[in-house]
């Protein structure tokens, strides 16, 4: 530990809550914040760069929580700071139990650094608006075993908190990718992968659909559903059937539904 | 309309308050907060009880919700109040877009007013602490075409505005009963029911278990699992296979992945 911050008005911690709070200062700094002691350790298993580590040590060592990290010997770029409980408690995003947030280098992942399996299995999710979803479907992807998010024309940012929060660590886990719907109908062109969007219309049931190729499934936003660039490029529209009175899934339902199928069929 | 409330402070429009936040409140009253036209519509299907609406008519209609309701002639016991959109801003529990809340008398529903179809399929959740995830459970039911959802010793009422909203109406679509674990088990146990515990230990894959027959899927907290009672009254204990870095699914997730394997293998 380099040094102790008592102040909510120290600069260091005005930044961090402003990372945490605009997705314009995440893209200004390249910066993001994961808490936890679970998430941090995901974080590093993933090769992240981890540029500040601020830690309650009070909180730290209360804590139950099943993770091995040793905070002392992780490599920061900026350094390690101590926190008191008072600054912890404003800077802790989901209730300060866990005595620890950082602040990480947001990486830079292009389509083609994605490396996939001989049957990859995909998910692909145009616009989707509410981050809390997005992190429940990585959350369903890592269940799954699935090779790749990959979040078209996103209308919010991969870093948002309550995405971190949500997907438990899976954004770490799982590779996710935010690009175009263009750019990302090309790389599943190229790569010989199947395409199947979630819809209702024109569409086959899920379950006699094959997925044991290399398959992505698109899910569309809950209101809008899907562009006609992803309708045109599918090679097979599916639907989940709705049996009740309602007319619509919730879309990290609906996509594990629809991921969980695949694993069925291959019997992961 | 028999009324206008302008003013936050009266007496309706603070026991309308106290309905939304307190679980001890609709215990006492007997009643609960329904919001928006749809909600409201798949609540009156349901034969529910209208005790009082409130509705702001500049809202109601500036909103372009897909509901054919007509509030003058809804009946309700206590009446329909106009309120003021100062007032309604205060009332609406989700930002306040659609113009309509209404006081509804809680359903008397004991296990034994269930009518179950020929196979019936039940979701059991027993202790389940986020009124979000029961809502979510609710949604998938209606979706699969679900007979009931059980909640079993509830951490919460089945009433919670959380609840509600995340069910999007469907906790007026699916029959859905608290009780206590022994009640549940008897009430399986008599009528047939195979019960398939959702638990990692001692498992077969849920895609290899039987659901053509009469079934209840019967998921615990995402902390503790399920208690004892249960594992032991199970025909089966299923698994969903987890082929990732984390080590559980959400419980709404996991529920909606089990109920529509259900729906496959009995080809609805």
């Amino acid at each position: 530990m380099t040094d102790i911050i008592s102040s909510t008005q120290n600069p260091k911690i005005k930044s961090l809550i402003a990372l945490q709070q605009k997705s314009s200062e995440r893209r200004k700094q390249g910066l993001f914040c994961v808490e936890g002691q679970r998430e941090l350790q995901h974080c590093l298993e993933a090769g992240m760069e981890i540029d500040t580590i601020f830690c309650c040590p009070e909180l730290l060592h209360s804590t139950s929580a099943d993770s091995t990290l040793d905070i002392e010997n992780v490599k920061t770029c900026r350094g390690t700071y101590e926190v008191t409980e008072n600054v912890y408690s404003k800077i802790a995003y989901r209730g300060g139990t866990e005595g620890l947030v950082a602040e990480v280098r947001v990486p830079v992942r292009p389509l083609s650094s994605l490396t996939l399996s001989d049957k990859a299995l995909i998910v692909v999710v145009e616009s989707v608006e509410k981050p809390g979803n997005l992190g429940a479907i990585l959350r369903s992807a890592d269940a799954a075993g699935a090779d790749a998010v990959i979040v078209c024309d996103p209308l919010t940012d991969l870093y948002n908190p309550n995405l971190i929060r949500s997907s438990i660590g899976a954004i770490f886990t799982v590779p996710c990718i935010a690009c175009t719907s263009d750019e990302c109908i090309s790389f599943l062109k190229s790569h010989g992968i199947r395409i199947l969007t979630a819809q209702l219309q024109d569409s086959q049931l899920y379950y006699e659909t094959d997925m044991t190729h290399a398959t992505a499934i698109v899910m569309g936003t809950e209101a809008t559903g899907l562009t006609d660039a992803w309708r045109k490029a599918a090679d097979a529209h599916i639907r989940i059937p709705m049996n009740g009175r309602l007319d619509s899934l919730n879309v990290s339902v609906s996509a594990a539904i629809l991921l969980f199928e695949a694993v069925r069929q291959r019997r992961l």
